[in-house]
């Protein structure tokens, strides 16, 4: 119930499957972006290129997967608005330059673009029609022809600002990239002979890799028949990786910035029930993003779990919507209560609350089938600003808690009988109490933001 | 984990909206039968077809449905295997007769088609070529053409063996029959002046109608402008509703035989604590069937409940395999265990074991990722034997225990440091100790079969 | 600018890429038929069938011709009109009788259908829901038991009246039938040990196979391991060609009715020349049926031959129609004159009227290029009724020449300074003074109509 | 029977269904490319675009062209070699420049291309991968960052040598522009108070606009909401139109060069009679290019004119290939001769000869067909070279006559009783003696050539 990550990278060199493995990756990320995909191999010093849009699993066929030779495959799968040609903003990017082609796949969100676009329009430059904040990359890899490529990433990479995961392929070389601040996740694993790289470790358990470690908050890893080497962009003052990923981006078995997600939400879970313990006959989740801090919430206030909705998970992107003649339909094409709930005093726990109307419709839902009392709890504080570092996110006034509504107002317009928020402190200790963006939460923005988005 | 039923029915009578109805308790349905589906509406004493292969989200576009026109339509989803000609297969099936149109969708199989198609096509009758059981319903009311609709019903339907839940239109009217032993369900319920009738109740919730009563086994309800009146077929000796249907096939929100799924789950997972306890660290469901058993399970246990096992729902039926370069693919596809496991004794929860082929990866699974035992516990009886009546199910020899394997035998295919199975008599009790078909489990069809299948 | 036939029929018997031909035959014979096709192949004695709407080159891909498996096959295109649920009347039919599989392919249309399925309800026999006339060939096969295929055949035959020119396929047989009045073509032709059935001529050509002969009028050709037999329907009182095969219907490089298409409608055009000549500057056919008459035409009245209309080839069915943007869009997407016209009186030769909307639009368009004088000459006699043997007609009153109006009528209404028919005689001695149907000139159907249509 | 053009550009200025005409004129346009197309609109400074693989009819729906909002759009089909990633080959190729979006589709070829690249690489520019020669327009326009349009243009454009014939669309501005040698035709009309462009006049008819004039060589023509204004680039030293338009390419029914195509190869015809001229029984074209010539041939030998090949017009891109099975299949799927040859002396009139094949498979058809003579007479000269200036040819080793070999020695493989191409002063005074690039026939090319292609 919460927003939308905008992509997920893959990258995988030196396996002779390496464009079937990247597609696995991908199949495996899909819940980071389901738009949108697309694969480039490596082949001969050339890159083959295959993207659409719609799922993984519907892109990608036999046969073209079967022309995606070579041996080195980066790919994206992204989350994006339909539109007339949105074809082109599916990634990886493929441009030429002096280097030769160069393919990009990109996690993140520069928010520098507009100022760099702006000067390289000024300097005659030529750019995709379009607003891709990654383009931006190419002109800066163009620049300095002389230099080695590992200068060349460094120079570029240190003109930009915001947040970066990237996999890349030039014409003999597999790149993976992540930004100071490291506000993505990118980690490296290894099959057999291969290396692989991904932006969570789920990734490689199906494709059976092993996982080596993250890719370090400013490293530059730079994989090519002469080896493996790392550089490294200048140190950010204060590390900003993305606290949403333990809320509810990430895949629940993955690491992400070194820890078990799962993990990180049961603690959550745990906190939540500490500040906000309730008495009440049962606790269950919303599903399935709910899922892990409710049974943490269950365990430590001794209430009986129960699976009190039932989520139908044969959803797809393009149901007819009857408007007027089923109420609360959004929610209810995908969630059902249970009977189970009736006449009893139920505690739902969500991840997080965005506009609130999913809320409301959801208390709507449990007390038509018969709940007592439905006091929700949210295993993260108030969202109070938009997201500029790569996230879907609604507007700040579309945030029920963006302008300035207190819990109380915000639990009237819900309905429920009682609405708490994990605290902000807990939410970073259950991260683990290290160096997070929580933008969203305190709006203490870790880079200028140059009034974008 | 176990077999696929061969699918759902739903219809409405009396509703502007009729045939978009339908579409949404299909969607609702979709669990039962994903590879087909089809609405027939009647308008103007014609009826329209709409039919394809596919998921119910797929098929029926906007304008599909606009040109479904009438107050009143049926509508089947499918499971069944792929091939040329498949479309003739998918209902429900429109045939012309001396009383006019009449269309069929029907849940559950009937045993004694061969004898009757062997009858027809010795008195010259032509059927589509193929094997649909369904369609010797056509000539059967065909046959006594004087009498009165209701009249014809009742014959027809007294010369069928086996398992039928119909849903059927004629030219004016709307008819829902159950067979006299009721194995599968069929349930009535109304919106506002229409009547709808589904095979579960999940499919009322989504559209806003309110669960009246299960159409009693053996009822014939025939609606039209005149009303609505029942008939009744001749009392069976015993029900023999499928208990499997609260094993795994129902939608556990559902309200199947009068009573609530996801409680039966619970009750078998309860059950299976008292019958099979085991000391370990914590109790984890194989998702999303063993989900309920688990929660009780561990409810009874006092062992903690984890989510062990996350499962990628993407996974749409046509993901390219690679057969030899991933170990155990098609289990690790759908389900990826937690780092949660590792050094952990853990209880596994699964409904029921067909093959054991999957159950065998699955252990494989938790294993590498570090648990330190692995117990299965399985919320059903060994299945012994094939399904007769309307499911999906391998041959008894490609039954892990349809050839008197047991159970030790089982777990060491399977690898499990233990395997236990609910018992016999504790589903039945957790069923509510009905008259149920339990074939599956203790072979004892309760009609001739016919050496049929 | 004539009506369309309803359809084209082919067969291959034992060749090891029978599916394969029978899909070649039918890309030759798309003319006839461009809404749908199908293919049905007898593999192991069962019937293995896959249909689509379409033409020939979308629907069948090597993929699914692989699957048509055995040395034996049927095919059929349509033409329709579209719908919800067209599928169930693309052709071969395939039924299972108490003889085994049954699959039918037909052209042509049987008068006395609605008789026939009457009879057939009455004695409770089950029907398609729809209007397919060849479906009565099936209770008629199915009602003799005992009786040999043979006679089955003749026996079912002799009940049909009207236009069937028949494909069939049994568990080990090829049929090849054609009506007592042979309304529609039927070739024979020979491909190594391979037999081939086709409309047209024009399909041997296209696979290599050699031409033997018609199927004559009446009879019944089986062939199967026993070898070829041929049987004879009783001997009608005189034949019943269709004549527009030779206006309009058949490719001109086929053999019909074991005459040349092309030598019979330059005949045409020599008669229409010597009957309706005019001092003018050119000749030009409206493409592509009135090429080969206007061929003759000038080469008979000495006047030279010209491209005065350009066809544009390119317009597949569902070009976006802006009705009141541009003035007789229907035909300009298809036909555009040429400068040539310019300043200059020309002759067009069409091959038939039926409505006259779109020989105003020509006549329109080419005075727009600048035609001194339009004279439109057509190559058949004035259309005065439907045709009810197998031709999609529209009704008599929408006939220009249905009701009444004379000639000069007509031209008011078209716009031309002349127009001129070839007489009735003329053409019956252009088609060779043969026995034909010509009941849409002159309205002597040659069997019962029974009110139909 | 020769090469293929590759595209042909169309637009629309100022009418409220601009998007529509385009796609319409496009349709006109389509014989100069089926295997893509594109329209991009102008909407409120805005360009909107929507490009796909196939023919016209088939891209664009009703739904996308009402996406492709404005008063304001231009389009551009193209024939190209499928490949995984060839939708980035599509036009209008829209970039962002300084002066905002630029869109432009182009007919022709930029021969000195690469240079630009080079050039443009080295200037640490980045270029769209692939090798696209119209994607140099955008640096360049790019460049002179100060300057008026105007003055862009001319600048940019007096970069490029070869073939352009450009139609673009900017944020405010509509332009046409064609090379100063005048190689691919371009032409103005008026539809009301719009102003259209296209590659030929065949468009104009279709959408009721009024042919004008052609753009003149070296002129760019600017529309806005300020007027129209024509700019003109430094005269080239002679003209070089493509004499190939007039031998194939164009539409009969097209004015190029300011003459009529369908007249042009009449006079072809004419030559060829009177050079060639041949003692037989009839005269027949290869279809449809060798139309007009065949019509001439005869008027002017005084040998009647039969329609001798039957062409089929259903073949889509995508028949099934039986390479063993059916000898000249590529050649029979297309055209069929007719009875008419037999134990007849047949002069066949084709456009061109390439590579030799179609010619050999075409004579053993109609010699199979039993002609008794077979005489080819083609209405252009042998073809020595390929082309650099926007067409598709083969490389100069697979030109027949590209190595040397004299006409006996094409005529021997071809297998023609005799065999003769019209002189190559007869084409020019054919061409109406204007100055041409006729280097398809003399090597002689107009640009320097960079050894490309």
């Amino acid at each position: 119930m919460a927003f939308n990550d905008k992509c997920a990278v893959a990258g995988v060199w030196n396996h002779p499957a390496a464009s079937f493995l990247t597609y696995l990756a991908l199949y495996a990320l899909q819940h980071r972006g389901q738009e949108g995909a697309g694969i480039v191999s490596l082949h001969e010093g050339k890159h083959l290129s295959c993207k659409d849009q719609g799922l993984v699993g519907q892109i990608f066929t036999k046969e073209k997967l079967a022309q995606l030779k070579g041996s080195s495959a980066i790919g994206h799968t992204r989350y994006s608005t339909t539109g007339l040609d949105e074809l082109k903003n599916i990634q990886p990017f493929t441009k030429e330059l002096n280097l030769g082609p160069l393919s990009v796949a990109h996690n993140g969100n520069i928010v520098n673009y507009s100022l760099l676009k702006e000067k390289f329009l000024k300097e005659s430059r030529v750019f995709t029609e379009g607003d891709s904040d990654t383009e931006c990359l190419f002109p800066l890899m163009a620049d300095c022809e002389e230099k080695e490529l590992g200068q060349r990433l460094l120079k570029a990479c240190s003109q930009l600002e915001g947040a970066y995961s990237f996999v890349i392929l030039t014409k003999d070389s597999f790149i993976a990239v992540r930004d100071p601040m490291g506000f993505r996740p990118l980690v490296l694993g290894k099959k057999e002979e291969a290396y692989v790289v991904a932006s969570e470790t789920c990734a490689f358990d199906l494709i059976g890799a092993k996982y080596i470690r993250e890719i370090s908050a400013g490293e530059i890893l730079i994989i090519n028949k002469q080896g493996m080497k790392s550089l490294f962009l200048p140190k950010a003052q204060k590390k900003a990786r993305c606290i949403f990923e333990y809320v509810y981006f990430s895949r629940p078995d993955s690491f992400v910035f070194s820890q078990n997600v799962y993990e990180r939400r049961k603690k959550m879970g745990e906190y939540l029930a500490k500040e906000h313990p309730i008495s009440a006959d049962m606790v269950i989740p919303v599903p399935d993003s709910g899922i892990p801090a409710a049974i943490a919430y269950a365990q430590h206030t001794g209430l009986p779990y129960e699976m009190g909705i039932v989520r139908n998970h044969y959803i797809g992107r393009t149901f007819i919507q009857p408007s007027p003649l089923i109420r609360n339909f959004k929610v209810k094409i995908k969630l059902n209560p249970q009977t189970i709930v009736k006449g009893k005093r139920v505690v739902a726990i969500d991840d997080s609350i965005v506009r609130g109307t999913t809320s409301k419709a959801l208390v709507e839902i449990l007390r038509s089938a018969g709940a007592k009392e439905v006091h929700l709890r949210v295993s993260s504080p108030p969202i109070k600003g938009p997201c500029y570092y790569g996230v879907d996110t609604p507007q700040k006034k579309q945030l029920i808690s963006g302008e300035g509504h207190d819990v109380e107002k915000v639990r009237q317009f819900i309905g429920a009988d009682s609405l708490a928020y994990l605290s902000y402190e807990s939410l970073l200790k259950a991260g683990g109490s290290r160096e997070f963006c929580s933008a969203c939460f305190d709006e203490k923005y870790p880079t200028a933001v140059y009034n974008s988005l």
